[in-house]
């Protein structure tokens, strides 16, 4: 490695820029994956597919551009966690980007058959995960916490939205046996978007702590056993 | 922070077996989810989620070991790679660690119903699952890639078999209507173990990149899409 010629912002400027762009590209992702579906579009979906190799070549760029600068730059706190968050994002930002895949493929799937129903719900969870992922970029470059927060607490939301979807295409299932196959295809669909959310929560946690040099990672999700599972109360 | 007193090799030592030790409780973790569901054990599932907390916890320790070691030895070269791959292999632990309490709902969720069937792939897809997470951290304590690249190799046998338990599952939704809430459960336990291999495939090619510096990611998945899919063609 060679010493490096241009500012150490200018770098961390070159760094956020090529987050942004993956994030708006797994944006885009979500979103033409979702449309394919919704207005049984085969090109979109192909498309999508297509599209993924270049969100996998930007998480390596930015996991080589980070390298880089832990070792020439060796930054110290509040840059050393800016870097490191951003190699943490780059691979939730891939993420989602296989998960629009999956939504794709379960797309291309889907389209041998009738449609099952008009989708409503599933587009809906679709624009709020990618809500999220947008915003959950913005607390990342703008380093803003309140926001990150925001970000962490519409992951229930999703959720919610999810566990409606599973169950009314419970009921379709039950009644009719020949609406399995699709029935199924549309629940791994929104639990690729609930996974979806799930990573950018995780950003949004990871900017949080950056941001405030403490975690909160795991705090938020206390108490999701309680009762609910039905086990005995933790000591 | 104040100046690090032990030798770096120490330190170095220490991160490993943290490491190992969250490893080796994410792996119990998962054979604890699916004994709970193949022998019907409530309080097996129950302790799955008790244990989870130990897990996050030491994923929080990796980070603030490794971002310590980053800021105060100022690493380079191989040692820089070292520290930023613990940082990515612990998300990718306790990413599996909620795998296996998504595992343990799953089985709660299922006790609540007659056995639907004796289940043996499920199991068998946890073992392999299992060895995946146990080689591809033996691979990154020995800084050994043909092993790390035996990891990436048998996400296939996982993802077949996952299909042929989605199958097996989806014939039995369409015989009897009464099964599908339990099918689709099961479906979701298959989903929950295949991803489980895929973080163990993560941190095989983390180590990969690690060992070789340069990265395999992404390369492995080529032509997963070709003819399968049934779009035209890359240019």
């Amino acid at each position: 490695m060679s010493k490096p010629e241009r500012p150490f912002d200018e770098e961390l400027k070159d760094l956020k820029e090529k987050l942004l762009e993956m994030a708006s590209r797994a944006e885009e992702q979500i979103g033409l994956a979702v449309r394919s579906l919704r207005d049984r579009k085969r090109e979109q979906a192909c498309e999508v597919l297509d599209r993924e190799e270049a969100i996998n070549r930007l998480d390596i760029e930015v996991d080589e551009m980070a390298m880089r600068m832990l070792a020439l730059r060796q930054p110290m706190a509040a840059d050393l966690r800016f870097i490191t968050a951003a190699m943490k994002i780059s691979s939730d930002l891939e993420r989602i980007g296989d998960l629009a895949v999956n939504i794709a493929e379960r797309t291309l799937e889907l389209l041998k058959f009738p449609q099952l129903k008009p989708l409503i719900d599933i587009p809906r969870m679709a624009e709020l995960a990618q809500g999220m992922v947008r915003d959950a970029l913005n607390s990342f470059v703008n380093r803003d916490a309140d926001l990150a927060r925001n970000v962490v607490l519409r992951d229930d939301e999703v959720d919610q939205l999810n566990q409606q979807i599973f169950r009314e295409l419970l009921t379709y299932m039950m009644e009719d046996a020949s609406t399995i196959p699709r029935a199924v295809d549309l629940i791994l669909v929104g639990r690729h978007l609930e996974r979806i959310a799930d990573h950018a929560t995780n950003i949004g946690e990871d900017v949080i702590y950056m941001v405030k040099g403490k975690t909160i990672k795991h705090h938020i999700e206390e108490g999701r056993f309680t009762g609910l599972a039905g086990c005995p109360e933790k000591k």
